[in-house]
């Protein structure tokens, strides 16, 4: 029985979206596939690991059948990326085989049944429904997801905390270490305070399907689940259960020391002083005297880098210690020409970032003893 | 005292040149620095992990002083690349420490003792001396390296056979399963045939050394040793000793069975058919007849992938398996758009491929049951 017909990347784009979130070891052999379903040319393809699934609809059905099936989507994606891209793709599904059909080129792969494959069961109705443009939710993730929790056993600190207030939504992350914020302006669909915490997996896989555009993401929420629908594209997602830390009383609003720094020079100046940091011990050394910021750091062997930046600073002297990591992550995923620093008189207080074009990001890095 | 004066790129052209062999984990620390020698201009940078060595000369050093030291070499490549690119680098030696100083930034390492660095001794005499362009060398390794053997513990298989005759030098690799070789005439400078072992590791850092240039390399072979020298280069490698296999008696020399195929499809159809073997066993099943060459692989699924390619053959039928890595090396690593086939009727014998554009160059791959 036909299902399928068309180019090679018209096929590939609905699959890779789908994808990227099959793990490659599964206790459950049937989640290294990917459910077909084919209702005349309504065609979509879902993959899922239990916690987050994503589906992607198309129009690229043959005939008026409607069927089912699952089959194993990493070498479904590698045959179909590995044909030559001319003349249209079919597959068939015929004796419990799914086959791939291109010129020359014919592959049979085994299915699973379609019954069996497990998907996320959604609510029926769902506590807040908005949306913001693709390239928003893109920003409000890229600029804050670095500072997620891995692994920590704290494992609501391995998420986004996705906070949902009438007019605003927050994206807030920590490992205990540093917390990054961001906010922006929500239209409507929000009536009450919603915190949530959303899985890093599904942070991550946002971030690489988002697009740099203006089209909408419609964000919906309900008890223990998020669902995210743009393009021909749905995930859907489990929520972390859990308290986050308050991140307002993490967040310094009395420092009234404050200095500019052009990022791409602090960002070189941190590089090659990490250099001369180890793997174990990334500590670099901030000092902070009139109009001039020192950056230093030194190894077990005496070995020592230091870098000077002019700054516009007149207050006391500070003198304090960071994992240059912490620095170095959120430089990299901003793209602002100037950062802010404002720092407290205290090299045991945290220093907080902020850019002078986007008021609602924050960056609070707690110091270490170096 | 001031050693050094340079750009930063023209300090890290030669840099990166040497640090490319020295190893990241070593049993003597010292073999982690690099030498670096200075008489007035002249500054040369050496590496070695007693295996293979590489000095390069340049004309940076300031001022008339003559003096060695040795620094971590990868700190120091680390330091350059991260430097901004504009203005001087300035290098000084004060107090046993290596300082690197350029606008704001400033670096200093430890050094350890020149007359601690074990350097390789040279022959008084070498017994061939011949030079070739460059890019003939860079090709006569690309064509062959892949079938060297790797951690072999006929350890003379880790390596590539350097053969030289008047008239004419080889090279050749073979991991027991095929065998690369290749050829090409040289003008003058060997008397009298000599066979020497190449050790993989010299044959990749010269594969990732030699240009693209008609600019000769100058080889010098003694007892033991082997020496190319090129551009500002200098490598200097220890010989493998031991037997290779006679590669003589493995090229087929009688095979009356030919066709040819186009090098960019038969990759193709191969790369795709990999994607149906399994990583412990790499078998594809090739079926030769009447103007037809079918490829076909199937897993312990029962999937399978098949494969044709219209071909000029008109002999009796051939059904033969093969290892796909082992075909689908030689056709990374070639340019022609032709490949040519020499075949016997027998599905034990071994396959010839050649090149109508390159006669010298012959690849011989051993079947395998399937």
């Amino acid at each position: 029985m036909q299902l399928v017909q068309a180019t090679r990347d018209d096929l590939l784009k609905p699959l890779s979206t789908v994808v990227g979130i099959v793990e490659r070891r599964h206790t459950l052999p049937i989640l290294a596939n990917i459910l077909i379903q084919k209702n005349a040319q309504d065609l979509s393809f879902l993959a899922t690991d239990l916690e987050v699934q994503i589906t992607t609809r198309s129009q690229f059905g043959v005939g008026d059948s409607q069927t089912a099936t699952t089959v194993a989507a990493r070498k479904l994606l590698d045959i179909l990326r590995a044909l030559p891209d001319f003349g249209d793709v079919r597959w068939a599904l015929d004796n419990g085989k799914l086959t791939i059909q291109s010129g020359k080129s014919r592959f049979q792969l085994q299915t699973l049944e379609a019954a069996d494959f497990p998907t996320l069961s959604q609510p029926e109705t769902w506590d807040v429904s908005f949306s913001l443009p693709q390239k928003t939710l893109k920003h409000l993730f890229n600029t804050v997801h670095f500072a997620m929790a891995q692994q920590d056993i704290r494992y609501y600190l391995n998420g986004m905390l996705f906070v949902f207030e009438p007019g605003l939504v927050r994206t807030v992350t920590t490992d205990g270490h540093r917390l990054a914020h961001n906010a922006t302006e929500v239209e409507s669909g929000i009536e009450a305070r919603h915190d949530v915490i959303v899985p890093r997996k599904t942070v991550l896989e946002m971030q690489r399907l988002l697009a740099e555009t203006d089209e909408p993401v419609q964000i919906d929420v309900a008890a223990g689940q998020i669902r995210f629908r743009f393009g021909g594209v749905e995930l859907i997602s489990k929520l972390v259960e859990g308290k986050f830390p308050d991140f307002a009383r993490v967040i310094p609003s009395t420092y009234t020391r404050h200095f500019d720094l052009k990022r791409e020079a602090l960002q070189g100046s941190l590089q090659r002083a990490a250099i001369l940091t180890t793997d174990k011990l990334r500590g670099v050394r901030l000092q902070l005297s009139q109009n001039t910021l020192k950056i230093s750091a030194s190894n077990a062997e005496q070995e020592e880098a230091v870098e000077e930046l002019d700054v516009d600073y007149e207050h006391e002297p500070l003198d304090v210690g960071f994992n240059v990591s912490y620095l170095l992550d959120v430089l990299a995923n901003i793209k602002d020409e100037t950062v802010r620093w404002s720092v407290q008189p205290d090299a045991n207080a945290s220093v907080l970032m902020t850019l002078p074009e986007e008021d609602s990001f924050k960056y609070v890095v707690m110091p270490m003893r170096i």
